[in-house]
């Protein structure tokens, strides 16, 4: 294989065989193929896309890169979600739990924030003494016992992935649905479970702001998983405005309580509804999406879910009275309300500016080296659609002191935009691909 | 400047400012951008091209990474010529004398060959005591008095594109038209000539097969020149037979002279002709075209121009005697004659493989630290169009011994191809571009 001959196939277009790839990327791990020649293949993956089979071969050779998990010998089925990411999006927490407590392991290995997007490990930090380090025995036992554990990425999950992403980072081939869809499925089918549901965001505040995007990324990664086995669905979902009430990971660890306690916010406990009972579904649990459904709210009525929870952070080491007295969760020390400067109709909240307002308060990192402050972030979020008079709370920021709150204030009036009429409503779900297979 | 903004402006197809482009170019020249940013920029150019100010603003700076000369006080007008590369192109080296003869100056700094492909130096190198490497005072002193100097380069004349280069060559990014004309003209236009004629090779044999590439990219490079101040014509010329009935350094050499002495093949004398009337209007020493082609006949046959060769010879230490009696250059030992096994007319030459053929025998590099034989090669080659009986010579090859001549007589029958009729004529010259601006 000489590997500017594979960087000439893509560049015309030509089909590279699996074989090919793979040792394209076997080199790039090992450093026999340097970062120049996978940076003008990535260049040439931009613009010239990749088939099924390709992107499936490139997948398949990241996963392979580093760990693959095995859970064969555990009694429950494997299943998992991920999801592309968006401001307040904190469907994780709640979801696992909930999908546990009917009787599925949930393996998620999840990452930290950067940027303005928040990280669902450096939320579950923010329960005192959680830790998200375990064991692949520790693991294994938590999942059998539990059903649920989420922990944090490993360097010997897809280190391929792991080298790939940072160096597309500084070389503008981001933004490629083949190299995102094998980046986030190497990992995810590195963590060996057999179901996988998908949440796809679209929108604004989404890395994919149009469907048509959202919806080829969405089909090209299950394309990939059920070529390697895997049962795949996904959802493309709403990425217009912050999803929930709250953004921040102390705030956002309450909002996910309340989601179990069956006191969250509407959109946020339809969403963890639906993708939980498309997990239930690939896991062959629930036969059809009303029993799926139906087994989420019966597991959030009941406490089941919410008691998994308590479980699953008591096996990680934190404090499980959390789920039952928030109060043991340090709260950022200063508050300011931001309310309306008019009556009228919420029309928009700036996803992007809400997560830029958490940032700036602490709540987020610049570089991956930076620490972030748990506590800080933004409540009483008003929602698209929802009637105001002047006066009325939009939002309400908690930050580390007054200067700060006071350095975001114009900032999160900005974001929150009131107007005459309605807006057109959209809806939270916008298509379901895939499915059991 | 961050550098991958600039790589994403030109994925997206935005144009890049001329300080941006300077930048990014003297960043990877002092290390502070990486190759793998450039090998993604490359890739960009690849699919998305450059405008005229673009690739003018990544030549200059392309030429000033290095040293560039300055001919003011010379009292003859500086004028050179570039040759894209074809099989059995030596015409550089009875153009130079002809163009001084006339009165111009011309600066040529040559380079090697590589793979199928002869280099000006290494032919030139096949004359006794010839010395490719003169200062830069001694090159001016040659040019004031005898009007032509042909050099070697140097590491200082523009080395962001020896370094750009040897990073396009691994990562599928040499075909791209404004990356392929600025890495000429930044050679070219850093030796300051103030005029600057282009033999654009189209066909088989070149590396640009189609006219369309062909023309596109003599009109980018004349369009260079124009925004850098310097007069510009071009000609596409025809690559699909070896120019000439040599190829080899001696060979071809000798083969020059004939030209000189006006005895040499029609194809080089008629190139040669046309080349240099075209710099003698670029230098405003003819006024037309066909004033320029009077000059160089007038050149050839008075012998001025093979005074003015030997007298360069001289001033490079090399033996002038060589014009007069062609026995001191050292011939190869052993020849052969290849005949054609039919009656016919010839429809085809294939350049590539009497390239091959000459690599073959040990008078090209595969690799740019071989060294070369200069004897070898072949003469007395068949032009498309004449008629063969069986039994006639259609090649002589001049190998080191019987065995490696042997190696090669297959491919060289294979490479002449005898027909019934004649094939459809393909004109030497296709199109002339630029000229007097």
């Amino acid at each position: 294989m000489v590997p500017q001959w594979i960087i000439e196939k893509k560049r015309d277009g030509r089909e590279i065989a699996d074989k090919e790839l793979k040792e394209f990327i076997d080199g790039f791990v090992n450093n026999s193929i340097p970062d120049y020649q996978m940076a003008a293949f990535a260049m040439a993956v931009f613009f010239k896309g990749m088939s099924f089979d390709e992107v499936t071969a490139m997948t398949d050779a990241m996963m392979r890169s580093g760990d693959v998990l095995d859970w064969s010998g555990l009694s429950r089925p494997t299943v998992d979600k991920h999801s592309t990411g968006g401001i307040g999006d904190k469907i994780s927490i709640p979801l696992a739990p909930l999908v546990a407590a009917s009787g599925a392991a949930v393996p998620m290995i999840s990452g930290r924030g950067l940027g303005i997007t928040g990280g669902t490990l450096d939320k579950l930090e923010s329960i005192p003494g959680y830790n998200t380090q375990l064991g692949t025995d520790e693991f294994r036992n938590v999942l059998e016992k539990i059903g649920c554990s989420i922990i944090g990425q490993t360097s010997r999950l897809a280190p391929a992935d792991k080298k790939l992403y940072a160096l597309r980072d500084v070389t503008g081939t981001v933004q490629s649905i083949p190299l995102i869809a094998s980046s986030i499925m190497s990992k995810k089918l590195a963590e060996g479970a057999k179901g996988l549901v998908l949440d796809v965001k679209c929108g604004v505040g989404a890395f994919m702001k149009e469907e048509v995007d959202a919806k080829k990324l969405a089909e090209t990664m299950i394309q990939i998983g059920r070529n390697m086995g895997r049962s795949m669905s996904a959802l493309l979902t709403d990425m217009n405005q912050p999803l929930g009430r709250t953004v921040g990971h102390t705030l956002e660890i309450k909002e996910s309580i309340d989601v179990l306690a069956g006191k969250g916010p509407k959109d946020v406990t339809d969403l963890t509804v639906e993708l939980g009972a498309e997990m239930l579904i690939l896991a062959d649990i629930c036969k059809n999406i009303e029993e799926g459904r139906e087994a989420m709210r019966s597991n959030i009525a009941t406490g089941a879910g919410l008691e998994t929870f308590a479980k699953m952070i008591e096996a990680h080491g934190g404090n499980p009275g959390v789920v039952e007295d928030f109060s043991i969760v340090t709260p950022a020390p200063h508050c300011i309300d931001v309310t309306s400067d008019e009556n009228g109709i919420i029309s928009n909240v700036d996803a992007e500016s809400i997560g830029r307002i958490t940032l700036l308060l602490g709540g987020g990192r610049k570089l991956s080296s930076d620490s972030v402050d748990h506590s800080v972030g933004i409540d009483r979020l008003v929602k698209v659609g929802e009637k105001v008079d002047k006066g009325d709370l939009v939002m309400r920021l908690h930050a580390r002191n007054k200067a700060e709150a006071e350095s975001v204030l114009q900032l999160a009036k900005n974001a929150v935009v009131v107007s005459d009429n309605a807006p057109a409503e959209k809806p939270l779900f916008i298509a379901r691909l895939g499915g059991k297979n």
